[in-house]
């Protein structure tokens, strides 16, 4: 038995968090399992876009707080123990924006602290229209301050410091204006759509999804003129590929792209 | 008698701008006694949250220009003078997000210019949903560059670019919609739904928001990876907090925490 | 004959690109007149805003793909030749930004890849509501990244992030409601609505209006400190010219002011 699935078909990775019990907490195992998976999927060429989702009530509710508070026994009180989860947690949603295949995260129940980080964190999200995202742990008087990072990239400075000073939690819908996830759709749609959003990708030239996702978020930490540079190198590289000459000259000519 | 009154109750402070016949301008005393107060609530561990109001037609109408034009006397032609009010002004908007407390502003009637500034300044901001809000100093020549701080932080830029080169006013609804307010409410409900957000936030641990007030400010400025540096040490000193431990215990074990 | 016409009336310059076969491609030809017709604007005192439409079915449908597949014929299979053309468009829509002159995007039709680009570059935009925004360049393998600067400068990541790796075109509506676009009218009132914002624009003092558009995206780069530093600093310019203070003046006398 393993807390994380993976199924790949049609050049889909889906990852399942299977902990149901526990909410699809991130604990030790779920973040090993979690960035062990990512870790294989980015030199996994078979591989074309990644759906994350989760079995059970919840898509995840962060960190597992039993196990976070067992790190309390040590001599040091959990500094060190401390500092290592959150580092390894951070270096997990990095990594789900640097591997080169987009990430679609497939959200159903509630996506809570570090939980509503990772729907913050994917490239793409769909939700379960009844879904209702959070970062509550002022109510516990752990402030989310690293699922801060991922949320005030996504959404507006005063929707987020209401979220992250009073708990409050969003619906779908809200979320969805906010620009938190790309749409709500109803339950009984949520896996076709993510599927066909993932297939959708799946379909583009590979090498060019690669290079964009990877320049989208290189770009973003940049002035203009910086990432006008960046960018300018990027198309250069990109024009000199024959598959793109390919492409370019099949759309010119009204045929598809033999790219296979 | 003073321009601006301070009143405290169950750990809210509330600063109430009181110079109706200059809709609340922010004149050299204006600033003053709000620099005053805020400084002294900074260091007051008894305030959990701030409401920032105003009496009459009007929350702020932004810089007190009869004051500013006597500036012109000098023989720099108020050069030193005009350099110094702004100096005061931006340092005064930066106590707002610096002090520990989340500032509320409580908004209604007009905020425009400078006032304007300061609803996109505080934290969090619920307006009547009749006020208008304006950038509007190109209407009499003055480009409205310091509340474009505050503002272009807040909306994006093409109606922040159309707000300050036109002087276009704003709706409470169109200002939700932006960002620039938290919610519009019903005039008769202003004051009620501000103190119960106020309320909602001084029922949390103050450390808790203290630190995450700040890191919100801090790593908006940082590069994603930056930023779950600097956060990753914010959540270990927060886990480190004997009422952090107290507040996840009483989670675990479904009982209140006993912060008091 | 000429692929941009240039015709000035009221204090606003109308751009035209007039190459409707080729759907206002972004051609050698196209960029270099909308280079040197903005360049001739920025020193032109007399132009206080500027409008840039199109002729034909399409503002722009991006680059000439006909044209840069041509430029693979050389020995470096076009390697110098795309660097040069993305240099050149990178430094034409960076004009538009840099000139003092707001310009405004009068949009219809389609605006595609780097015409989706020119919309977002533009300082305001009204678009005919039936007009469709895409940055689809993935289609043919050729992700969009220099149009990625403008756009993610526009809209939040998400939706970003979905145009650019699906191709997935915006309407109107969207398109407004995420910020690419101030609004979207009716076809029949888009001239009308356009030379209205632009009209309202060249009624304000151009002076502040130089100032103003120039700190607009100087700031935008800097921490909050550092923007307050430097926009402070442009308000005491602002407020040490002669005609700022007759328009102050006038405001408090309740007159018109003397601006000419």
């Amino acid at each position: 038995m393993t807390i994380l699935h993976r199924d790949d078909a049609d050049h889909i990775a889906t990852l399942t968090m299977d902990a149901p019990e526990r909410l699809n907490a991130l604990s030790h195992a779920m973040l090993a399992a979690l960035q062990a998976n990512l870790d294989a999927i980015k030199d996994d060429a078979s591989v074309r876009a990644v759906i994350l989702r989760g079995t059970g009530k919840a898509f995840c509710a962060g960190h597992d707080l039993k196990e976070m508070q067992s790190g309390r026994q040590s001599e040091d009180a959990g500094a060190a123990y401390f500092a290592d989860l959150f580092d390894r947690c951070a270096t997990m949603m990095q990594t789900i924006q640097s591997i080169p295949q987009p990430v679609i995260a497939q959200v159903h129940g509630i996506a809570t602290a570090a939980g509503c980080q990772l729907v913050a964190t994917c490239d793409l999200a769909i939700a379960d229209d009844t879904t209702r995202f959070g970062v509550n742990g002022v109510n516990i008087g752990l402030f989310c301050s690293t699922p801060m990072v991922a949320l005030t990239r996504n959404i507006h400075r005063k929707a987020a410091f209401e979220m992250l000073t009073t708990g409050k939690f969003l619906t779908a819908s809200e979320a969805a204006d906010l620009g938190l996830i790309n749409r709500a759709v109803p339950a009984d749609a949520l896996a076709d759509e993510t599927r066909a959003l993932a297939a959708t990708i799946a379909g583009k030239l590979p090498a060019a999804v690669k290079t964009g996702k990877s320049a989208f978020y290189e770009q973003a930490a940049m002035t203009t003129a910086e990432a006008y540079a960046y960018t300018g190198d990027v198309m250069v590289q990109n024009m000199l590929r024959d598959d793109t000459n390919e492409g370019i000259s099949a759309f010119l000519d009204k045929r598809k792209p033999n790219w296979d």
